[in-house]
């Protein structure tokens, strides 16, 4: 399947049935701004579906399906590929339980199998709860970054900024930067931004130290962002990290490599939250998840506010037909 | 002298004479604002200032004093301490000599001098030439940061930023940082912002590593933020470093420590760059910059936007006398 008309398949997994996942999906889905982009369908539990439904109050009803059926396609009726994981009667919110984790693994491992095999043309993680995960034994579901492999990638309007490291010491990023993780990362970075439909991305990639000028600049940094330069991409840097990001955001660049955690981070949320996505870049096919959690204090009201949900389902759906970012080098 | 009622007298050294500084500056004196909140008087080229006031046509005229009288204070004469450091007849513009560059660590050396014996409670550089300096070979009468001494502050709004580190590379940065180092900081930070008007600083310490959980937080940076708690400081930390910053925007905080040179001004340049103040932190009085070059590019037309020295010599005015910053804790 993969796409009806021009429009692609896209696959959300509910996130923990505990949290506001199921309320900020069936929301964002009966906006009917989904549909404009993608054919859109859940995976998890319906019963899930159907309280947040009930807790939200939004017009919906669900169809649940074993598997995946040729999609409903209407704002009016959420499809959700529901398998059983989650035992019949067991329904837990606001709180982390084991069942929950091991329902969440699978519904995981069924949104990978379902894009691997070309059913979703590309795939959105829910808020997930690492608690009820690590209950469950399961963590190692959710895809983590790893240098070389998988990237986190943050989309703020204009900033966007992808992560060579992640979780790791400031230490240990210093020793792991080389010349041929920063070429690889700028080769995945172009390869990614040209299936989203960006034709000739321009790419900066920050420095280590201040003003870039330091041993790693010289040694790693440069002599990457030179190699991938000779593959033909539009790369620039090591770029002073000081001004790397302001110029993304005045539209200079498409995209920055950062070389670790809070280089981006401090970026993206100092400049601003709103309309946040997350890409995790790595697997053959779009991976997003969404930049909040479970919300447990306030999953009871059903008041969750959809609009991160929106925004991932959105530029989910314009990324996976290539037709590139809704904003693209305008300053906020 | 020091004040003249309740205002301080401000010495501000006009910055290289080929460059815009003597521009700023009296753009800004004959706005009449700075007198509101200061006692102004210049040190430099009274040649430099009256080509800036022909250049730029502001309505004022030079009075020229071997070293400080009783200043005129009046925005429609500008008083510049001139003891002829640079030479009858050489006035260079737009371009580095050594000449400037040794009237400028001449202007320095008087501008620190009448600081430290009273007759200015404050100073300011103006932009100066690191090129015109380095021919004179007098680089060093510039103060840079050195931790454990002097600091780098920003300030951008509600955004405040001192630095433990500055040009250091992320590597020796690491080496760096101990208990004692971040304790002494956080002494000073608080001591000056007392000063300044700010009865109870609220200082938030940033960490180094992702989420502020790593070896270097647990050996230094919360040992030395519990020494400093022990002396009745109010200060956080390790705060995560990509949340710090934005708490601080929003109020939470009146100044953040940060642990290396682009930690803070990512978040800084990131954020905005509108009304940047830069203060060094470490000399017996208070001691600012004007947050731009020298702009030769632009320096023969008259154009030089005077904002940046504007809210220098505001903000050095308020502080210098104890009212504290203009804007508390208000998102841009």
């Amino acid at each position: 399947m993969g796409s009806l008309g021009t429009r692609p398949v896209v696959g959300t997994m509910i996130g923990d049935p505990a949290g506001i996942g199921p309320q900020v999906a069936v929301k964002a889905l009966a906006s009917g701004q989904v549909h404009e982009v993608s054919v859109p369908v859940l995976v998890g539990s319906s019963a899930a579906v159907e309280r947040a439904i009930d807790m939200t109050g939004v017009k919906a009803r669900v169809r649940a399906m074993k598997s995946l059926e040729t999609p409903s396609d209407d704002p009016g009726v959420i499809d959700v590929i529901d398998t059983g994981a989650l035992p019949a009667g067991v329904l837990p919110l606001g709180e982390d339980t084991e069942a929950a984790g091991h329902a969440s693994a699978q519904w995981l491992d069924e949104l990978d199998a379902l894009a691997r095999d070309g059913s979703f043309a590309a795939t959105i993680m829910g808020p997930i709860s690492t608690g009820s995960l690590k209950m469950a034994g399961k963590l190692d579901k959710v895809i983590s970054p790893t240098p070389g492999e998988s990237y986190l990638v943050l989309l703020t309007g204009p900033l966007r900024v992808a992560h060579l490291t992640d979780h790791m010491s400031l230490r240990q990023v210093i020793d792991v930067i080389s010349a041929d993780l920063v070429a690889k990362a700028i080769g995945q970075v172009n390869d990614a931004m040209r299936s989203w439909g960006i034709a000739k991305p321009r790419i900066a990639v920050a420095g280590l130290n201040p003003h870039a000028m330091g041993d790693e600049e010289r040694l790693a940094i440069a002599p990457g962002v030179e190699g991938a330069k000779a593959m033909g991409i539009a790369v620039e840097g090591p770029v002073a990290p000081d001004s790397v990001f302001r110029q993304c955001i005045e539209g200079r660049y498409d995209m920055v490599l950062a070389m670790f955690h809070d280089q981006g981070h401090i970026a993206v949320k100092t400049w601003g939250f709103s309309g946040n996505c997350v890409i995790m870049m790595g697997p053959p096919y779009l991976h997003m998840s969404v930049a909040h959690g479970t919300a447990y204090d306030i999953v009871g009201s059903g008041i969750a506010d959809a609009a991160m949900m929106l925004s991932a389902m959105r530029t989910c759906g314009r990324l996976a037909s290539g037709q590139g970012f809704e904003l693209q080098g305008e300053a906020k």
